[in-house]
């Protein structure tokens, strides 16, 4: 579901990237969408409308066509006996609904009814590599600003900065379609709805995402989550407050040896997490790992982690693949 | 000194715009430069290679030629009886110059031996709002992540960004003079030296040039400083730690009454600071007013301020008009 869309281009990728066990594809998108081929395994697939019938005989069903299309048809689907992977948020903080990253909560997977939902894609790039951490030495509050890609509002998204580019670049006044502000070499609070606290919904996904996930209705975390000119990998800088005094060479070894992360941390070349070497890699980076001069139980993170990949795509293969017991890992 | 650089050129636009009583004008610039012809004042004026005898009947010196050259040459004008304006890091930490925003502690300026020191561009684009709270709820501790634009490193990295841009947008190798990393389409962890304990040299100024400019050895600062790619403001989302439960509506009272900061915090319209609009203006703009979810006596903030105007040349000028009793307001 939401085949065309720049995360389910990236499903079918990483589906034949990790010879995932198709007998079967449907491509399911819009009514627009149909018709159109996709090149899947050196055969060239046409796009089906999606419709309430479209999941008889289906085994799962990846879902990622925004949270109202899930909210139709992702029952439709659970009746034909398909499990859903759903990359929305339409089912995230149902109780009834395991929200995985593999990583982290493998084991939820288990419990699921049918739906089983992949978080939003800035929690998952913050929670593998802290993850880890907090297997050691408990976090206690989290706080994070976030400079997040284009990518993360979709295909079109990504076109509107490179348009909006040129035309700076040409002297054009740039067009905006998608965001509500310029994307060209500016920045802005992420576009997501603001509530009556002052917090958009991206922030609050990152806030309670994160309790339960970690299943840790105590962590605190605050965010600012920030729109940035990047085509696809977010970054974030993370401040962690922990149960007991850090120790940062133990920290660093945790972290290399943590599976999803991979440490990028030269001080001496100035060589630190960026979102261009993060794009098109399964691993979140992370580094500018420091013990915080302002707090004697605390320390700092840089990361960065390829929006598409496992900010939403990889991330809800993995889940299919504990699914159906094929992993590659 | 260092008439002909990013700075330098806002300093004279400054100095024209707000019709700085100016007798005698001499634009100082390393060898290279000098013969150029810069206009101020409707009149063209040569720029002169700077040497240790350019100082002969100044008052007063504006430099932001870098900090070798403030270290080597201001000397020379403060014995030739003229007042440094310095706005390189070349003396802010020595105890006897001040360091000043005029918002702030202008009184410090009455301070001086000869030498006043103009803070980091990311401190003053910070303290500026941050002080009016503090003068009521004392801040404990700041933490703040960066959003710094390419003009801090000065005109050719602004121009690195745009030839990178086009360079990427029209599928040729961005080519790398300025910067270490590409900065078009890409962010990375600010490009000054990272000492020993991880932190890097911009971090450092924001931490101790805080507790300077503020008079309070105690507040605690921690900073992640990061490049992004945005040509002349800088942003940052800030999180302060008070010492009583703060009041939000108070607190944007008090920012709303500031000088030097305007706020920008429409919750509905999901508009807040972004740097393209701080491009140009005096003021800092500040926004996304919250309370602090993870902590009962905090409260996040997210500004913007032109890092070449308020952040470097506009601050300068405030101080040398204190310094002659001229300024505007």
């Amino acid at each position: 579901m939401g085949a065309t869309g720049a995360v389910g281009e990236e499903m079918l990728k990483i589906l034949g990237e990790r010879r995932f066990p198709v007998d079967r594809l449907v491509l399911l998108a819009s009514a627009r969408s149909a018709g159109r081929k996709v090149a899947f395994g050196g055969r060239q697939l046409a796009v089906e409308e999606l419709g309430e019938d479209s999941f008889k005989g289906m085994d799962l069903v990846l879902a990622s066509a925004g949270g109202l299309i899930s909210k139709k048809f992702a029952p439709h689907a659970v009746k034909a006996g398909a499990v859903v992977v759903d990359n929305t948020s339409a089912y995230r903080m149902d109780p009834a609904v395991p929200l995985v990253v593999p990583e982290i909560n493998p084991a939820d997977i288990q419990k699921h009814r049918g739906i089983i939902a992949n978080p939003n894609c800035s929690t998952i790039i913050m929670l593998v590599p802290i993850w880890p951490i907090h297997q050691k030495n408990r976090i206690r509050r989290v706080l994070v600003a976030t400079y997040q890609a284009a990518s993360g509002a979709g295909a079109k998204a990504m076109k509107e900065l490179e348009d909006q580019s040129r035309d700076v670049l040409e002297g054009r006044p740039p067009r905006k379609e998608i965001f509500p502000h310029q994307i060209a070499f500016n920045l802005f609070s992420h576009n997501s709805a603001v509530k009556d606290d002052g917090y958009n919904e991206e922030e609050i996904k990152m806030i309670q995402e994160t309790k339960k996930i970690f299943h840790d209705g105590k962590i605190r975390v605050v965010a600012t989550t920030v729109r940035v000119p990047v085509f696809r990998a977010h970054s974030e800088a993370i401040y962690l407050e922990l149960s007991e005094k850090p120790d940062l060479g133990l920290i660093r070894k945790i972290l290399e040896g943590a599976p999803g992360v991979k440490v990028v941390d030269d001080r001496r070349k100035n060589y630190f997490p960026m979102p261009l070497e993060a794009s098109g890699q399964d691993d979140v980076l992370v580094g500018r790992l420091r013990l915080d001069v302002s707090s004697p139980k605390g320390i700092c993170l840089f990361v960065s982690g390829d929006q598409l990949r496992k900010g939403a795509a990889l991330n809800a293969v993995q889940i299919a693949e504990i699914l159906c017991h094929c992993g590659e890992r």
